[in-house]
């Protein structure tokens, strides 16, 4: 049944097919119903969660769902707490926790790290965001809470919409729409921050219609799916261009005056101030949602890897 | 059975009654006659431990408590581990929490942070203790140990030493008192640390016999239990000032030998320099035996809340 | 028949028998072939991880052998996350585990810190490493993979190398070899790093054929078992002198050359860069075998102390 997944590691959500996240998608659905109850279906299982880079939402999620069902779960959360401060090697780390654990999740802030854990580790990884572009299991969350408030994917148009060019859920995000068949995506982002070329490359090679915006206000009202990510004052050499720049990508209520009333926010957390806090109330907000799905989203995921009949 | 604690929050001691206390306590007995067994009866629960300010007996007691009644637990044990760091607010915090998990135990530093999470949050929250006045399971403790010691909490008389003003487990504790009979109460504080007007207030309301002192040993031979608490440095403006506070309210052999055989003295821990070291071997040291029962009662009180038959 | 591991202590490597070691290591073997499921056999235990100094190993690996056997496991990575940051001393922080928990593994920089822990302490105490000499649960798990990989431990020829004066695992690793027949012990060290004089006296009252040696290439070829340790530039006053030190003890390819084909290289890990990183992939390298080892000897253990039968 969920022979593809059997084993297999997961580090860009490029490496599924559409029919691969569909099943992970009904899966999910049924951890939903599932998810108050203790399961047994991966007990003697143990995961690992290797968090070189401190992460609340990707670590917890994964945590509950293996325990949900019946795993055990070790980790750290820092590269702090770790023997990594003490020099030792990437791979040596991801060679013990192979040796003491079923599966690993990593995050880690260089690019390829998770795909080098998988070439050591005989165990399956999955990773828990690396680098700037990939943070699979975010995309597979994201794209499950369209489905669930959409009853699909194909068709909506979306605005993805902020840091483009560093944010890995943004980066992520935008390469699982080419999986499916979106109407319209909307990149809009600060001209410091754009997608970066094999991002825009894809999206044309796949043959999606997209368009690189610096002025979100013109298009919202054409919008479905707002997907919003955190403009950091970092990347800007300049202050006032970052003050500029977070006002242009800020959604604020007044922005959503020319919104469509089904038009829904995606975020994937933590949020600092780039949307106005009286919208968390409004009917646009969907990004609470989104963060709950991260529980049956990931035990779906795991089960499947695992090979636990859900 | 237990319908007043079921999904309720517990911010304050002052908003349970004697007979539900009373009830809490029975329950407490119960618990630790299970106490080495692994019981089931949260199965398929999740609880939170949101400790934004470091604690180590609180964390693992109830860390404790919920896995020996099969709840699973996730958390995390300071602001810096977790997104917090990063600038989300707290609200949204509580509810990432409030979606994972069927609980939050939240400790914090400032007033009314479990006030304010238990608004947001759908799940029960338990105050572990925030800003000055409310560590509300630790007043349970305190007063449960009072009764494993002398039967009972009514007709006995209480000195309260060290810092009243800041000590949120100190104030609790006055607070818990207020609700049972006490034959006398003495508050003993350095003059800048006495209790605040709104403890002596209720004390006076609720028809309470107290006093406030700033020595200890004229009293000393009077009272049957004696709550110690921290006298911190930072609070005091002029070292000397400090030094003569320290050793006024210091417990030390000496003093006992004014005591009653029957004193006990608790504390809520950690302690430092407060207690002469001789005095742990004494007769009189009740303090291990209070925080042992940590996990008992919040055995019941998870079990009670969550609905759990123990 | 485990008796007399039941409630033990565990402080160093020499409080035991070489026919209590054995039956440790048979065991071991059965853990390992129990490895992939979840047992029940401390069901309703809990277990304290008090590690006041960073490891991830050691913890992990405890942490991972007592959730195999059912039990629930609680503790702290550092001394920054409790409420010894606070100035509670020791004695105090071991009580609580105590009347939290029914087993402590402590590891601690200061030496005797487990001894005392234990003296404290009513339920059983691990040394999970303290001080300079003991890590008495690494001396077993080197054993056993040397059992492992010869079928014994009598009779052969082994190099302890690197920092003998302060490493903890090489001289538990020395101590553990008293209670065997080796054929021969080279001690090989820089000179300001030479083994104690309470280990070199051990061993000649043992009647143990050692040596001490500053060069290792002599004698390369004569060794069954190389033990390989960090030295850490910090020890040398002089960086000429660490970088001569480093040299001289850095295990090659090149120095392999002169090498038994069966010669077996352990090493506690983390390393760092004293062992070529093509090594590891050479047929003399045993310490990721010996890491993997790590689960199945502490089930082992911990099976045995808290009467659980496996």
């Amino acid at each position: 049944m969920s022979s593809s997944f059997m084993g297999r590691d997961v580090i860009s959500i490029l490496d599924f097919k559409r029919d691969e996240l569909e099943k992970l998608f009904e899966l999910s659905d049924k951890a939903r119903r599932l998810v108050n109850r203790k399961l047994r279906i991966l007990e003697g299982k143990v995961v690992s969660l290797a968090f070189f880079e401190p992460s609340t939402r990707t670590r917890m999620s994964f945590e509950v769902a293996a325990k949900k069902l019946g795993a055990d779960v070790v980790g750290f959360s820092s590269e702090e707490s770790v023997s990594v401060a003490k020099g030792e090697n990437f791979a040596d780390t991801v060679r013990m926790l192979d040796s003491y654990s079923d599966l690993i999740v990593v995050r880690h802030r260089l690019e390829g790290a998770a795909k080098f854990a998988s070439e050591i580790a005989l165990n399956p990884v999955i990773n828990g965001g690396d680098g700037r572009q990939h943070h699979p299991t975010q995309a597979m969350i994201d794209l499950y809470t369209v489905r669930e408030l959409f009853g699909g994917i194909d068709g909506l148009t979306y605005a993805v919409v902020g840091d483009l060019r560093y944010g890995r859920a943004a980066t992520s995000f935008i390469y699982a729409l080419t999986l499916f068949k979106p109407s319209k995506i909307y990149l809009a982002s600060p001209p410091i921050l754009v997608a970066r070329p094999e991002v825009t490359s894809l999206l044309k090679s796949r043959g999606i219609d997209f368009e690189e915006l610096s002025r979100l206000d013109e298009v919202v009202g054409e919008v479905d799916v707002m997907y919003v990510t955190r403009v950091q004052r970092e990347r800007f050499p300049d202050p006032s261009e970052y003050e500029k720049a977070r006002g242009a990508y800020r959604i604020t209520l007044k922005l959503l005056e020319k919104a469509k009333r089904s038009l829904k926010i995606l975020h994937p957390l933590p949020k600092v101030d780039e949307i106005e806090l009286q919208v968390d109330s409004s009917r646009h907000a969907a990004y609470f949602l989104q963060a709950s799905l991260g529980v049956p989203v990931r035990m779906a995921l795991l089960a499947m890897i695992l090979g636990g009949e859900l």
